[in-house]
């Protein structure tokens, strides 16, 4: 994964000092590590059906689409609320100071379908988290999680797979 | 393209009365429907050396993420203003009521690389536009756009057509 890792660029105290932002659209620039990325999102999951795949706003609308073309299956855009035009359902989320709210269409999954929750970056997971209980709510079978980066200090993984969801990720970024 | 077509849902007075919305998650969600629209966003400009996709937030994240993957080229996020980490260059562009602006990272493109724009609808055209400019202040060479939708009565098509861009949609709505 070093590839997939140098590819990444880091920038020091963005959005606030102390922060190290991971920049995945340097990745997503670079034709060889953007397609290593979509492949080994895919492969942790391989031999799974999977129905759908669900990419949470907006990065991971990129990836996300790239993902279900791979898999030559549909797309769910999991979106922050307010921005889709049809009957929604939404799932709320704490945030450091506040609470936010993303949203599916009622329509976006049918009963049963098997879904592939992806994003680019997992932190805490309650973005991720609000994404897996809405498509339950909706019917769907979350089988599994892809990320580009996983924050491990942050406790995002292990939060998602206290709900029983396989969650992969490629790179991780501690104290870096 | 009429499964294409199909696939779309309208949505009567969203967001205001009179409006009808032209839905592309219905089209995302259907594999074959998504697939097909890839296919047929390509084709247009088969032949030509591209040698990056640039989609404008959000919905053409989505396609443009898809695109990118078909085509094993990287992708460019042209974001609305303020959502990119790095150092941007911005262009604005008229809305029926004020301004807006959209942005790319000042080295999205390598002077002289070919770009495909994408984008679920070109209605006036105006984000287009500005994506277009933007891309060729960075450097880039402008090979062509592809959109889903289009509807014909805004002038987007004519409007980009004029900049010397080669436009591709899919399907057109006109006072349905």
């Amino acid at each position: 994964m070093d590839r997939i890792k140098d590819a990444i660029r880091t920038i020091p105290d963005y959005p606030k000092p102390g922060i190290m932002f991971r920049d995945v659209t340097t990745l997503l620039g670079d034709a060889g590590a953007f397609r290593a990325a979509v492949d080994a999102m895919v492969q942790p999951h391989a031999g799974k059906k999977i129905d759908k795949v669900a990419g949470i706003e907006a990065r991971g609308f990129i990836l996300g689409g790239a993902v279900a073309h791979q898999l030559s299956v549909g797309f769910v855009p999991v979106r922050k609320k307010g921005k889709l035009p049809w009957q929604t359902i939404g799932q709320s989320y704490e945030l450091e100071y506040g609470v936010d709210e993303v949203e599916i269409h009622v329509d976006a999954v049918e009963k049963g379908e098997r879904v592939l929750v992806v994003d680019d970056l997992i932190a805490t997971g309650g973005t991720a988290e609000a994404a897996i209980l809405l498509l339950r709510q909706a019917g769907a079978e979350v089988v599994g999680c892809s990320f580009v980066i996983d924050l491990p200090e942050l406790g995002g993984a292990r939060r998602l797979e206290k709900l029983g969801v396989k969650v992969a990720s490629l790179v991780a970024f501690e104290g870096e």
